[in-house]
């Protein structure tokens, strides 16, 4: 669009929604950084902070007219760079947006604005016996509706599911301010096509999630078992983690720090672990978590693991402390570029084989965290300052190949958003990568919403 | 299409498929209907039986390139007409597509072609300690790709999930000839949209499921525990299993059926039960089955139920009969229009008491059993001949009607095929409806993937 017309946006945005709309660019900084550390390369045309699915409306009729872009934000903590702004584009903020609408225990769901954050509601529904299962590192910083739109993993997936399973039905308004009801508020139904999944991890490219129906369950019953070991290799830990899941065992956590990481905690937190191979951190909980945890720790201690069992909750937390210890430890050597590959979990052994090549073959150190229950690893690059170096890059994409050759995928958990739109080819193909980009079409033919992210931007 | 194509057509397709290309009316017969008792208005081209995905390919692109309907079908037993043809249709079989092509314990995963059975697919399972859990009351008849293309539901969805939740990936052949491979052989995985859980339930319209990578879990150990309770009326009934819910109980099945289907149950089978008002049949699985049974059989007791419960395999089995007879003896009264709304739990017994207004309205009588786990009813009208009567089909629409303005859908778990179709524009809306509409043309431009099912045919 011509630059004269963008001071008539702003200025519509303050007559639409009169002091919510900022354009200080002091105000603006904050908004074209995520938790990836990416920047954005300047500062944005404004930032809305919408109230009501109304003020979203009004905001997307106001882009549409001046087709200018729209990035909705909650609370700006995700890893791929899907809700950083640059010139010339509005920030939508959700964040305030933050109400619970409705909790039915006879329906076992939860009505939800889209930027309440996934531990406050928790911590509302823990009243009533319930809980919403998606639990990402970050779930006492990030909102509900982040989490949907990035399809958001965690540590519960194996057993719990990941959040597309956890979502009945949203709204979302669309780029031209329609508000569109996708989904069920039953458990089952199959009218048409299943567009409440389709959007379900579309990182804000589709629409707009102003209201969600989330799926319940009851409060797990029962005492939470945890097991802790420490293993020579991480190939024998990564094995021990296959064989548990081979047994037909399904633990609530299986957790599992290479050495490298191990190394960095040590140096961190002062504990004499830095001659470890690796760590695997396993939890069971329900009825049965006693009898299950018992069997996975011959299984772990067969396989090569110093083990500890516990039920003890200080004993557990000193075992969970070093997994929590990882990512703190890692910040304070640098900035992080934390990838975020899968592979199928018979895979995993291989995929560790492959970044300790990488590690030979960059000259970098690649400390590597995983979601062992489902083979989802975060190999980490660690750096100074704020650009990721090029020699990172080449090791990160010759990561990706190595993922996709191993049957799994570029992103477990974290989105494509900016930083890995390079790669989504690779991974779906050129048909597929064409039919998604004609869905993309479907529902935002101005390509206004969150354009650059997912897809490259077109010349 | 100029109708002195069609030979020219057919003969491709023997050239292409020798030996497994039908077009003798006799043997086509069987494709013009299904379980729904629905036919078609004639004999359609040609029957075509896929063995590989190649041969599906060569279909869709013989079919493109004469712009003729293509209607895949798996065992034939679907309840909306999705996969019946008539006149001028290609009728693309893919029973014999039913090969288990891998079964990976480590990584908890079935790759199948889609014509295998449900049942037999489970058979192969239990020897590997595994299960796939979408459990239609088809199962033993129905393939898994049918499952899939419809989304089935089954008795165990309130605990183990639908059909959606229990597939990691698909091959899927477009109508071009393309082959598509969408979603992951990994737990997680979030690149791009989610086309795995688009094609799913999408009846055959977008694509055709060649090959199916299947979530499983483990076998559930320890003893069933099985509950019977026969109760007044129907709405105590429903009341019993809305406090089974809302006090946190999640049983594997918990069925309902109505006075008018005991009645019918009593004419059959020759048991006394005809005066009762209700039958409620739940059971509890896992290791705290025994607990869990006890608490719910307190809960339904407290409820007004008059309650057995039991271990024993032949009382279990005896209570489980109950329901099991329900069909057979509807069956056995007349035709059936088996009907599919979901409704939110807490709204089961306002969906029965409307069901008996809408039978005094329509003069018909309408038993209904109901997955009361989860809030799906089939209300069945029972009718003489072949024709649904229109009385019946106003009665019907009255019930969509209700189960919308519940908060319901139309269909919990049996699709909209040809018999809904009617009715999908209430339900999606004016402005989702086009939606669809458009991603079924960003799949199918030509429309030649079974025209007419699920949108009504554009004149």
């Amino acid at each position: 669009m011509p630059v004269d017309q963008l001071p008539d946006t702003v200025e519509a945005l303050h007559t639409a929604l009169p002091g919510r709309v900022d354009n200080d660019p002091a105000l603006l900084a904050p908004y074209t950084a995520d938790r990836s550390g990416h920047r954005s390369s300047g500062t944005p045309l404004a930032a809305v902070r919408a109230r009501s699915v109304e003020d979203v409306q009004a905001v997307c009729r106001i882009a549409s007219a001046a087709r200018i872009p729209v990035v909705t934000r909650g609370a700006g903590t995700g890893l791929a760079g899907g809700a950083i702004a640059g010139p010339g584009e509005i920030i939508l903020s959700l964040a305030e947006m933050d109400r619970v609408l409705e909790i039915s225990e006879e329906n076992r769901l939860a009505v939800v604005e889209p930027g309440i954050l996934n531990g406050r509601l928790n911590a509302v529904l823990a009243d009533y016996g319930l809980w919403w299962a998606p639990d990402p590192a970050s779930k006492d910083i990030s909102t509900v509706g982040g989490n949907i739109a990035m399809n958001a993993g965690g540590l519960l997936c194996a057993k719990y599911g990941v959040t597309r399973e956890a979502v009945l039905a949203l709204k979302v308004v669309l780029a031209d301010g329609t508000l569109l009801s996708v989904g069920h508020r039953t458990v089952k139904g199959v009218t048409g096509y299943d567009l409440c999944a389709l959007m379900i991890g579309s990182e804000g490219t589709l629409g707009i999630i102003v209201e969600a129906t989330l799926k319940l369950l009851p409060v797990t019953e029962g005492e939470t078992v945890t097991i802790g070991a420490f293993f020579n290799t991480v190939e024998e830990a990564a094995a021990a983690a296959s064989s548990v899941t081979r047994r037909g065992h399904v633990p609530a956590v299986m957790e599992l720090m290479d050495n490298r990481t191990l190394e960095c905690v040590a140096r961190y937190s002062g504990q004499d672990i830095s001659d470890r191979g690796a760590y695997l951190l396993i939890q069971c909980d329900g009825p049965a978590a006693a009898k299950t945890a018992q069997h996975i720790a011959s299984v772990v201690a067969n396989a090569g693991g110093a083990v500890e069992i516990t039920t003890d909750p200080d004993e557990s937390r000193r075992l969970l402390d070093f997994r929590r210890s990882a990512f703190p430890a890692l910040e304070a050597m640098g900035t992080m570029l934390v990838e975020d590959i899968a592979v199928p979990r018979d895979q995993m052994a291989a995929a560790f084989a492959a970044i300790r090549s990488l590690e030979d073959k960059y000259g970098v150190l690649i400390p590597t965290t995983c979601h062992a229950g489902d083979g989802n690893l975060h190999p980490t690059f660690v750096f100074q300052g704020e650009e990721v170096p090029s020699a990172i890059w080449a090791a990160a994409g010759e990561l990706f190949t190595t993922a996709l050759d191993l049957g799994g995928t570029l992103t477990g958990e974290h989105g494509i958003g900016l930083l890995k739109r390079d790669w989504l080819q690779d991974e779906l193909g050129q048909d597929q990568y064409e039919i998604q980009r004609r869905i993309k079409q479907v529902f935002d033919p101005l390509n206004i919403l969150n354009p650059g992210k997912v897809f490259p931007q077109q010349a």
